[in-house]
C-alpha cells in the first residue's frame, strides 16, 4: 500500500487533490457537470445532444469519484480517514461522488437521478472568500436575529389566521384553509407580491395593508442588525490579518506596543499577484505603503531599484509631493500594507518620531539614488 | 387553602408553571394545538381524523385552563392576583384559557371558535431573546422612524389621490373609489406589487414610478434608523451584561476604575450549557476566556484540571502559541466572558501591568501543572 | 383696523390660530375633512349620505379659510403678510384655503372639484417631528445620493432598450415602444414586480434577471448612505439639544468645560407630559435623571418632597441599590436629561470627582430624608 | 497642421470641448437625442413628425462626431490621440460617435440602428459626483460582496433545481426546464415576484417559501456591507478634501499638528456658487464658516466689508448670540468649511488657546466696525 502511484501524471494530480479543496479541474468540471445536467431537462437539447450530454455527465462524475477516492486514500495513509469523512469538505465530496450512482442504482429514472449532479455545484462553498467571516456575524448577532425570526414568524401566523378568517367565505379556492393563508402571509410579508392570492375584502385588505408594512419593519430590523454586526466584524477581521503583517515590518519593531497598536488600525493589508503596477507615475498619490511580504521593483531613470520585505514605499506623495515620481510594479507575490492619507496625517500627529523615521529614510534613499 | 395540592406530581407542575413563563410542557402544547388548529381548516384533514383533531385541541386548552388556573391561585396566595392578571404575561394567559371557551359558549360555530386558538401561539412572545432591546430601540428611534411613518402615509395618500383622478375613468373597476386606490397604493409602496390594481395610462403610470421610486428612498430612511439604532442599542447592552460579570473576576478586582470600564466594553459574554467544548486541541485560538460562573474541566495528558469562577484559560492562544493544546469543556452551565485577540492586544499596549499579571499568572500554571 | 375681535372665543381662537402651526381643532378639520372627501368618491357612501358629506366639506373648508384669513389678517398687522403667504407655512394655508373654492369658480365638475383637498392634509407636514432631521441628512449626503440616482436611471434606461430591442417583436402590445419598455423597467428595477409586463424571451429574460440584481444593489447602496448620513445626524442633534439643557443644570456648572463635553455626549434629553411617572417602586434601575426643566415629585413614605430645575434622583440604581425605592412622577411638563448605566460607569471612572459630588448629594439626601 | 481652426466661435467650441467631459451644449444634445431616438420607437410620434425626429437624431449625431474629432485632433497635436482613445471617455466619445454610422453602414434597418444612440446616455457617466467614492466601496467591500453572490448564486440554482423536481409534472410550461425554474426563482429570490409563474404544490411552495426568506436576508446582508463600507469611505472622502483646505486657512497654521488633525476631522467643505446667501439675519446658527478660497461679502447697517481666503464668520452665533446679527453672500465661487456647534464645543473643550484666538478676532472685528 505504501507505493500505489506509478503515473507522475497522476502523482500531480494526486498531489493537487489532496492540497487544495478544489483544483481548477474540479472547477471546469463542476462547470461542465452542471450545465449538462441544466442541458438535460430541456427537451429540445435532449433531443439533439443526448449522448454528448449523457457523456459529459459521466466524465464529470468519473472525475468527483476519483477525487473522491484519492482524498479517501490519502487521509487512510495518514489514519485520518473517518476524520475526512465527517468534515465538511468530506461529506460533500462523498456526497458529489456517491449520490448520483446511489440513486442510479436504486432503480431511479435516470433523468430524475442526474438532478442529484447539483451536490457537485456545493463543492464550491468551502472555497468562497470571506464566508467564515459571514458566519461570525450571524453567530454573534443570532440572539437578535432570532427575536427577528420569532417576530417574523409571528406575524406571519396571525396575518394568515386574520386573513382566513376573512376571506375564505368570499374566496374558498385561495384562502380555503390555513395553510393556503400562510402561503399568501409570506409571499406578502416578503414583499415578493405574485399576485396569485389576493384578499378582496375591505376589512382583508386592511389586515394585509398591516403585513406589508410589518414587512417593511422586519427587513428594516433585520438590515440593521446585520449592518452593525458586519460593521464590528470588519474592524475585527482587519486587524488580526494587519497585526500579522505589523510584526513582520522592521520598521514599526521599534516601536512600542502602544503605537504598534495605533497603526495596525489605521493600515489595511492588499494581496497583489506578480507584475502588477502597484504605483503609476504621474497619478496624485493619496497612500504610502510597506511590504509585509514579496518584492517590488522601482522603475528609476537609468536604473531598476528593489524593495524587499520590511522596506516601505510612496512615502514622497504624503510628505508634499502630490504625483507619483515613478512606476513601481510588484515582482513576485507580494502582501503590502496600505497607509491613507488620512491616516498617515493622524499617525504623524500623534507619533512625531515616527515621522522623523520616514523623513530619515525618504532622504537616504534620495541620496543614494543621486550618488 | 394553604394545602390544595396532595400529589407530588401535581406539585412538580405548579412549580414549574409559576416559575418560569413557558415550561417544555407547555411549548409542546402550544406546537401541538396550533398544529390541530391548523388541520381543523383542511377539509380533508378534518374528514379523516375528525375526532383527533377535535381531541388535541380539547386537551390543550384544557391545559392551558389549568395553567391559568395554577397561576392565579399561586398569585392569589401571594395576594397579587390583580397584579399577574393586569400584567403581561396574565393578559396573554387568560386569553389563551378563556378565548375559545367563550367564544362556544356565545353559540359561535365551533370550527370559527377554534380560531381562536391563535391566541395559544401570543405566549412564545414574552420568552423571545432580545425582544427587549428590540422595543428599546424602537422607543429611543421613536421619533424619526414616527416622520417616516408620516411620510409614508402623506405618499400613501397623495398617490392614491392623484391614481384616484387619473385613472377612474379608465378603470373604475379597479381605481373606481379612493379607498381602492389605497389599496393600490399600499400594494406598490410597499413594493409588494400583486398586479390586482395597476395603472394604464401614460400619466398614472408617470406618478406609479414615482411612488414606487419614494417606496425605495422610505424603506433607505426606516433602515437607515433603524440600523442607527441598534447599533447604539448594542454597545449598550453588551455594556450593561459584561459590566456585572467582570466584577465577579477577581483578576479584574486589583484594576483601577478606568482600566475597568475599558476592559468591560472590549469583553462579550456568552452563555455555555454544561458539557460543552469551548476550546478543542490544535485549532488555532484568537481569543482568550474568563469564567464569570460555573466551572470549566482542562482535558491534559494523565489528568484533569477544573477551573472554577474568576478564573481565566486560553490566554497561551494570545501570548504566542496560536493552535489551542487541550480541550477545554464546561462542567456546568457557565457565563464566560470572551476577550478577542483583537481586544487583548489594544488592552495589552494600554496597560502593561494587567500582561504581566497574565504572564506570571500562565508560567505559575505552566509549573504547576508540570510538578 | 386695531380692534377688528370683540368676541372672547374669537379672541382665543385667533390667538391659538397665531401661535401654533396646527390647533387640536384643525387636527380634527383635517381628518373629519379627509375622511369626508374619501366617502364622497365612494359610490354607495354618496348616494346614502350625499348631504351630511357635502356639508361636512363645506365646513371644513369653512374653518381652514377663516384660518388662512385670521393669519393673514395677524400678520398684516405686524406687516409681515407678504413674507408669511410666501413661506412654506403661508403656501399651504392659501391652497387649503383657496384650491378648492378656485376650482368650482372654474367651474370644474364638483366631485373633482374636492379632490382638491388633499392640500388640506400637507398642513400636517410642518408638524412632523424629526422632519428636519431628515432634510439634514438628504442634504448632507445629496451627492452620494444623488450619483446612486443616476446609476438608477441609467440601469433603467439601458435595461428598458435592451428589453425593447429584445422583445418588441415578441410582444408588441407590450414592449412596443421604449416608453413602454420604461414602465417595465422601473417596475421591475424597484422589484415592485406587478407581472403585467414580462419578458418571455430567452435573452430579455436575462437582461431582466441582471436588472433585477442591480436593483437590490442600487437598494443596497441608498440604504447603505441614508444609514450612515443618519448616525452622524443622530449624534449631532442629541448634542445640541443635550448641551442646552446641561448648561441649565447647576450641577454641571462646577465642571470644567472637557469634562461638560463627555457629559454632553453621554446624555439624552426626554420631554415627559404632567403626573406621568418616571420612576416605579420596586422595578430595577438603570439610569439616573437630571431635571433640566420642569418638576417631579418623590412619593416617599409619609410624605412627598418636590425636586425642581437642576436636581437630580434615581443615583441609587446607579451607586448599587439595584432596586427603585420609591415613585418618582412629573408634576408638570419636565425636559429631563437621562444618563445610562453605561455611560454612568465610564463617566465615573473618567471623572472621580463627579463621583463624590453625586455620592455627597446622596447622603446628604438621605441623611434629609431620616430626619 | 498647427493652425486648422480660424473661426472664433470654432475656437471657443474647441476650448470648452477640450477642457471639459460634457459642455452645456454636450448635455442638451444628449437629451435631445435621447428623446427623439425614445420617439422613434412610438409609431404614433413616428408617423407625426417623421422628418422633424430623423432630423434631430442626424443633428445629434453630428454634433458627437464633431466633438469626437476635435478631440482626437487635440489629443494627436499633443501626441496623446492613442491614449485619448484607449481612456474611459476615449472609448465613450467613439461609440457614441461611430456606433450608430457603423451599424448603418452595415446595412441594419435604419429604426433598429437608431437605439444605438442609447450610447450617448453613457457620456453622462463620467461627470456623475461621488462615482468614484462608490467605486472605492465596492473595492474594499469585494470580498464580502463577492461571498453574497455566491451564496445568492447558489441558493438560486439549488431553488430552481428543487423546483423543479417538485413542479415539473404538474406545470410542465413554467417549470419544464431548469433555466425556466431559474427565472422562477430570480424574480422570487430578488422579491420581484411578477406572478407569471409561481409553484402550486405544497412542497414547491414550502421550498419557495424558504427562497423568499433567503431573499430577504441575503439582501440584509448586501445592504449591510455596503453601509459598513459606505461609512468608512465617507468619514476618508471627508478628511482628504477638507486637510487640503485647512491648510490654506492661515488661522489654522498657527496651530500644531495634532490639533490640525483634530480640527480637519470636524470641518465640512461646501462649494457655493456667486451670489449664494450664506448666512441669513435674524435666523438661529449653529455653525461658522471659515473661507477656503473665494469671498464673502458682510451686509452691516451703511457699509458692506468683504472677507476673503483664510477669514472666517459666523462665529458669533457659537459664542453666545444665537440669531445671526448680518446678511453674508459669497461674491464669487467660494471654498467654505464649515465648523457645526456640536464639534465647535468639543474643540474650545479641548484647545482653549483656539477659543482666545476666535474670541479676540470676534472682539477686533467688533471694535473696528464700531470706529
Amino acid at each position: 500500500m505504501t507505493k500505489p502511484l506509478q503515473s507522475p501524471a497522476l502523482a500531480a494530480f494526486v498531489g493537487a487533490t489532496t492540497g487544495r479543496n478544489m483544483t481548477n479541474a474540479a472547477y471546469i468540471a463542476v462547470a461542465l457537470g452542471i450545465g449538462a445536467m441544466v442541458l438535460s431537462t430541456m427537451d429540445a437539447a435532449h433531443g439533439a445532444a443526448h449522448r454528448w450530454i449523457v457523456a459529459l455527465l459521466w466524465g464529470c462524475l468519473a472525475f468527483f469519484v476519483v477525487e473522491w477516492g484519492v482524498r479517501v486514500q490519502q487521509a487512510a495513509r495518514k489514519r485520518r480517514a473517518a476524520a475526512y469523512l465527517l468534515s465538511g469538505r468530506g461529506l460533500l465530496d462523498t456526497a458529489s461522488a456517491l449520490a448520483v450512482p446511489a440513486a442510479l442504482a436504486l432503480g431511479v429514472e435516470p433523468r430524475t437521478a442526474w438532478l442529484l449532479a447539483f451536490t457537485w455545484a456545493l463543492k464550491v462553498i468551502p472555497g468562497v472568500p470571506g464566508l467564515r467571516q459571514l458566519r461570525r456575524v450571524l453567530v454573534v448577532e443570532a440572539r437578535p436575529l432570532l427575536s427577528v425570526l420569532v417576530l417574523f414568524l409571528l406575524v406571519l401566523f396571525l396575518g394568515s389566521v386574520a386573513e382566513y378568517a376573512l376571506e375564505h367565505d368570499e374566496q374558498p379556492a385561495t384562502f380555503g384553509t390555513i395553510p393556503a393563508a400562510l402561503w399568501w402571509a409570506v409571499v406578502t410579508l416578503t414583499t415578493t407580491g405574485y399576485g396569485d392570492v389576493v384578499p378582496i375584502t375591505p376589512l382583508g385588505r386592511l389586515v394585509a395593508a398591516c403585513v406589508m408594512i410589518s414587512g417593511l419593519g422586519v427587513f428594516g430590523l433585520w438590515t440593521g442588525i446585520l449592518a452593525t454586526g458586519f460593521a464590528a466584524e470588519t474592524r475585527r477581521d482587519n486587524f488580526l490579518k494587519t497585526w500579522e503583517s505589523v510584526s513582520r515590518v522592521p520598521f514599526f519593531a521599534s516601536l512600542g506596543p502602544s503605537t504598534i497598536a495605533d497603526v495596525t488600525q489605521m493600515l489595511r493589508t492588499i494581496d497583489l499577484p506578480p507584475r502588477t503596477i502597484v504605483i503609476r507615475k504621474g497619478v496624485p498619490g493619496d497612500c504610502m505603503y510597506f511590504i509585509a511580504s514579496g518584492e517590488v521593483e522601482v522603475d528609476l531613470p537609468g536604473k531598476k531599484v528593489r524593495l524587499g520585505e520590511g522596506a516601505f514605499f510612496g512615502e514622497m506623495a504624503l510628505l508634499g509631493n502630490s504625483l507619483r515620481s515613478a512606476n513601481i510594479s510588484t515582482t513576485r507575490l507580494a502582501k503590502l500594507l496600505v497607509l491613507d492619507l488620512v491616516d498617515f496625517r493622524v499617525l504623524m500627529a500623534r507619533h512625531p518620531d515616527l515621522a522623523q523615521s520616514i523623513d530619515a529614510e525618504a532622504q537616504r534613499r534620495a541620496m543614494e539614488n543621486l550618488t
